[in-house]
């Protein structure tokens, strides 16, 4: 039997769809979750969000365990966790690294990335079209 | 029915009052909340305390669906955490800033601060008195 | 009638297939554009590669008045050329990136990106399927 | 018979009232002065405005000799003046640093202060009202 | 009566024994707990660990408490928390930081420290042997 | 009845002409007052120069009550202050930077420019045929 | 019989006038040439325009050869090509730098500059009118 | 007749004698000024303070048309005036730099010297003796 | 049969012996070309100058295919081309780079080399000699 | 037999017991160095100090061809000598750091560390003690 | 009877004299030690060169004990040794630091001082002047 | 008669050819200095290594007196010695700089340079045969 496909969202991306709906549209995290399983067909989806440090690096290391697969958007995380970044190193499944915007056109502190070093690949800017792509990628690697 | 005001304080905080008194005086965060309840009169304050960014981070995005506005001292995540910046990013209320001591004249990592571009006030150096100004015109803005 | 997809490619990437085939793999790009038209259905692409910095402003300009959408992979201009970055700023279609590997794992100098901050989107480490996530989007984003 | 209270105003700052009322407020520096003078009691505001630099090492000079307390919003000269720091750092009266905005959500070249560390206090973005908490506490640490 | 000897570990440390046994070894996390507490003699030795940050700040302040000295490795947190930097400046206990290999030859990111400017003392790259040395050092400290 | 054209300058530009004559030419910035008001027809030309940042910081705001265009060289306050800067940001007239070499090729401390990022053009290295140039634009853009 | 004046535009400059005409208004690459040879009265005026950073050196060389004097605005090649610069070096021509808008207002990227360290002079920020300027200097310089 | 050696002194050095003497001793910048000139014989000591930028500006001009020598003292205008580095730069007389204390072991902001590049020689960390050294060496220079 | 030597000159190298033939020597491109043919013996010498990055780049990767070495004396691109040194990352030749002068002695930008890193040897500062030394070099380890 | 261990001190360790004794105790280094032998057992400790950087590293390539194990104390040349480093890297034995104090709470250029990536493991801030436990690491790894 | 003062000079000070004579002068170090010992009297003077920076670490330590005094002008190695710093430090004499000429007007790298914050007073740019200045201080603070 | 030709070698030089002899192969130093002498004829070789600074700068020294040109490998001296860089600046002869391999592709620390600066030429990442090109270039520049 395989193993689920890990989503794991970080910080503050909770509130999508409640925050300035007019630009980042209607869609909620929920939403997401729902279409990706339908796009999952017989392949389990597990999806969480959190606004812990300690806690994505928890399940990071749970996915190691349980996933066949990491797709991960670690919000502001991205950028600060040097956690996180050991524990995507020590996790040998492909990873996925999913962004809603483009970060390389904003402020300079999001011009670090300790998650891309760790990823297999990155996927940023395409809404949550990117989730899709994602899942799409996540599905032929462990095929 | 007004909203109360958030006043949530970050790690560390809680040792105020027992750690070096001769220099902090030996007021606690408890007689701070106590006398910025009394200050309040019929404005309710929810105050609280934690060493965790992610607490932080849930709490600042509670206080914008519960509060009418937030008086924040996040202590060293000022100076680390995107993850903070961004939920105040979202969050449209007034926010006022405090820090009991004067941060620019320390070391240089404090000198990063993710908190100051993203509230609306700061306050820094004037002991507990910078809470009870911060309470001050909270009150006056949400009136 | 649509206009067509403009698939750009920057220096070196010619090599592809005959380079270290035992990493890249034994796809050139030639490959690639094959299956891009397939893929593409009644959408024409256009496909195209070059050495010259030049060349590549020069089609970035032509693909603004003559395509609908553009996919890029600027290679090694990617980190070096303000005057691609300028034809991008000035072009008002859809811009996507993308790179066969994962840049972010690479030399410091390979951290500039003049490419992305003038992007829509940016894919990244997923080989030649990058490409056909990339039209995938550019078809959904120009229907 | 107490010493006055010092009020110092560096470079532009008479403009106010005048430049952008729409964004700053019809409120003009002439006004603040007299709504501290009132806010004083019988305490003594000494209240002045100059656009150089050595006017205003002279000023805190004469602050240090004739003065009980200092409140001082610098303007530009926060960022680049070493000649007031070193007076500030002779002068032993409590200081009061005020700024009308939030100088931490602007250019890099005002991430440099000069006058915070040799400040007793700092309040920023509070608009004309900081000059009244300053004030308040000015009194307090006189009295 | 003696108070305990805080051994604490951070983030990721969880994973030894089953992480790379061909380079760290087969010896877990548990295994160090057991050979300390045999080497303790009649100290009591409390063993944590943790992947959040936030916990480890509250360990700390706990063990100032609660505890006769504190054995740390904190992981990748030794490299971004200033949080956990201001709870061991304000720790009064010796503080004694251990890491199982030599992070000077590993990337940028792990020079920065903010663990040893607030640490007695380090011993790095002796494998589990260095717990050791700090256990005989901490116990000798304390007697 | 237009108002007149203010031309200001900045410290050590009075040198002009008895400083190395055989570089700078017998050019008094007398001489170039005189030709400037020749230049100007019926335009009146108000002229000044100061080795005072403050007087500096004073004249712009007094341009922008009583002229209908500024023309500045400030010499090497140009690459110090913040405080001229604020000013001509305050300044809603054209504003026109001259110099007479040109500052690209000197030390690197000449590098940093607070005038251009607030002016509304830059005209360097053309001696002094550079103010006659900035005369003419002024004129057509306030005619 | 005198040589010609060579005028050279970089990449991107081919779009003046189609390219956000509010902005940069309608005119044209082709009307600056043709108002320039108006100007120019008897003297010969040879402006082309390209894309690529290789024919630019060929034609400064050129320059060198066969003009009078040389009008260049590099566009973007400003802020990356030494190539461009050791060509300036070694042209012993009045060169004339002209910018459009003015750069310092520009991202940080524009603020290097390898053309002015080899420029006579600098015109910025004057639209079509530093070209005209910059012809009238040069036609000065080399009767 | 022999031209006077110019001693000019810059920011807070009126302020000697009188702040913290046990540090910098009972010595004013007057009795500093009558042992000088009981020291110059039948030169003559023209000396003078002010805390103005541009009033240090003028006298450095003034001190080339009219003494034969300067010692100076710039105070806080040594680490941030270009204008007082361009002045002295005009300047032929023998220059000789002065600083009471050691400014190489203060903050890192003292580490920049405008005055020191323009300068022919700097005394510092010998007190007033400085002063007595630096005037020895001038009539030397000038004998 | 051998494949032959390239030897590859960058931008402004054509300009050798006409540019400051007191400095440089009347020696052209050519006469160098000429005696490295003559040294060569049997072993053929391709031998080319381009000012374009695009063209260079096209020769390093036509010189893997159809040489046995490269010497490279990129000149200015040296500096600046990253897309240079990825096309020298995928040569497998034995990369001799070539500087007539020490770059070493001269500007901060040319201290940055993209060609070094990717090339198996480097003479600099021995004029037109570098070239037979490296050509020495070449037939030795071709041969 | 066994070879012997070297036990190496670079500048300055000579003072030790008699500079500040009240801070670092009365112990010297030849204390030091009888009471490691009493510890070696049976192992031979050949045990040194110099001023100079050649002779530290001809003790180390010695050491190299003599010596199991390498204990070394390379005092300033720890953060200045690359020659240092080089003959450490060149060292197969296993080689232990030792400092006394705690560097990480010391001056900025004391934070670069050239012995680190080159040793085994790192003691700091034991005093005398981490010679004794860099004594029974190294005895224990070459037993 | 009263310890002698001992006068170190660094590395390359003995070409004095033979070295650019035009420039430096005819002085030798010989003359400069023969008239210092002239002018200092019954004092006695011990004068040493090396170009070993260990051996300049041994003679500070040996002052420290043998000598009333130390004027040392360390030639290059005030910009590198730490561990002359070291030396410096754990002296209690006093030092004063001696340049023959003015470093401030010389490249970056000479910006580097390891001996001002560690001595007393700095002489730079007088010459050998410069050491007779300094015995007059040095024979003051000692007598 | 001809003075002989110095070839001075850094530290750790001596280790050549004992050390990883797979990578740098069995050629010793002697054997460098045999085939040296064998290859210059009547020209006489002075051929030495050390590992100490300051007999570098004695020896560099001792060849401006004694020998016609210098050939230096100044191994890790290379990064860090001002010492030997102002030692090289007074010496007139011919210097030619040697590196086994190419130090450009090794750590930023090898990117700074004191030697090339004050070298005339400069051949790296040939093996021995590059010193064997510096004594023919040598043996030219001084026939």
């Amino acid at each position: 039997m395989t193993k689920p496909i890990y989503v794991l969202n970080g910080p503050n991306l909770n509130l999508l769809g409640s925050r300035e709906p007019e630009i980042y549209g209607h869609e909620t995290l929920d939403d997401i979750r729902d279409s990706m399983r339908k796009q999952a067909g017989n392949r389990d989806i597990d999806f969480r969000q959190t606004n812990s440090e300690g806690q994505l690096v928890d399940w990071v290391q749970e996915a190691n365990r349980e996933a066949s697969a990491l797709i991960l958007n670690a919000g502001a995380y991205t950028h600060t966790s040097v956690a996180l970044h050991d524990a995507l190193r020590a996790c040998t499944l492909p990873i996925i690294e999913v962004h809603l915007s483009n970060p390389a056109a904003r402020e300079p502190f999001r011009q670090t990335n300790y998650v891309a070093p760790a990823a297999t690949a990155t996927i940023a800017g395409l809404g949550s079209r990117g989730y899709h792509f994602a899942l799409d990628a996540a599905i032929k690697m462990t095929a």
